[in-house]
């Protein structure tokens, strides 16, 4: 069964919550507690995670450390993500940081860029190589997905060079869209309509 | 009227595709080419451009350059917005550098660290202060929203000095939910959950 992008999305955010709480020393946690730290319903919640096959109990609500594996079983699976990013300016290099030594299941295994300087060079962990080694290293090192934070200028182009090559995911942070086929999975983030809607309800609240 | 987070967020993304039309010389443009490079349907295209009054010809489509002074009408308004950013890592260099000199509406007029190395620098354009110095900065900056690319271990303590010293909104991207007053209006990007999303579908999708 694949769950809906929407499900994912939440199970994704319980799991960052439980292991916060987790952190914390927190061993149980209610499903009310866990919707209110993300502006949940209760219901919602409880039918997420029934959804999933996994119950708490009345008295003490779920067992976090048992609840996060049970969504790293769905969200993970017994799967390895290898990825490559694109473009290792401070989003790059931002993101790269933010990823690797965090999580087991998905790693950036190469960065790429065109400037010399970069080229490689060790950085965030990670080897930045030219773009033109992009197939030599998607073959490699068993790429499935490519975080695209290059020039939108350039985008375009090194998608295609991507969907040549077999990529299979994108995560694109380019803020143009691309034109990649329907079979590929591409999730899109763009700051600017971010920061415009907080702008916008800003300036509609007075 | 007060439109609603969905009709922003396409609005702010119809703008960003026509501006990309605009510069490569393009002067009008059909609504189903306007849905084709967001994967939006042309009624839902068509649907949010009447609404916010605005019509093409049956012939020559929207006037591009038309169209996106009505949706700055709408999403800007008279009104510029000004913000600050805390964290001076790699994103919060990325995001200012992105911003400023692109929009003219929203401007990151200050930015926010702890370590001793950027305090009173300018990067990225943006004068560097010591994250003790919120308070006079926001009073004397007018400023309405905060960008908050800082630690996560420190995000709730300066969110609370936010939300003391009134600020309207804020764009988090601690990837830690905030807790924050309801009148607030806070919008949340979690880099990890977009990554968790590519890596299960492109794992689903045998």
């Amino acid at each position: 069964m694949i769950l809906p992008q929407k499900s994912i999305e939440r199970l994704s955010r319980y799991r960052r919550i439980l292991l916060n709480n987790l952190e914390k020393g927190k061993e149980h946690i209610y499903s009310h507690e866990l919707a209110s730290q993300l502006h949940f319903t209760p219901v919602q919640v409880r039918r997420d995670i029934m959804l999933i096959g996994y119950t708490g109990t009345q008295r003490k609500g779920y067992v976090i450390k048992e609840l996060i594996d049970r969504i790293g079983e769905i969200l993970d699976g017994e799967s390895h993500t290898n990825a490559i990013i694109i473009g290792m300016g401070n989003l790059g290099k931002a993101i790269t940081s933010y990823f690797n030594g965090k999580r087991t299941n998905i790693e950036i295994a190469a960065a790429f860029d065109t400037d010399e300087q970069k080229i490689n060079r060790v950085i965030s962990n990670v080897r930045c190589y030219h773009i033109s080694k992009i197939k030599e290293k998607m073959d490699e090192l068993d790429i499935s997905v490519a975080i695209m934070t290059l020039a939108p200028e350039a985008a375009q182009e090194v998608a295609d060079q991507l969907v040549l090559n077999g990529i299979k995911g994108i995560l694109n942070f380019t803020s143009i869209p691309l034109n990649i086929p329907e079979h590929i999975y591409v999730e899109d983030y763009d700051m600017v309509t971010s920061m415009e809607k907080v702008a916008y309800f800003v300036n509609h609240n007075e």
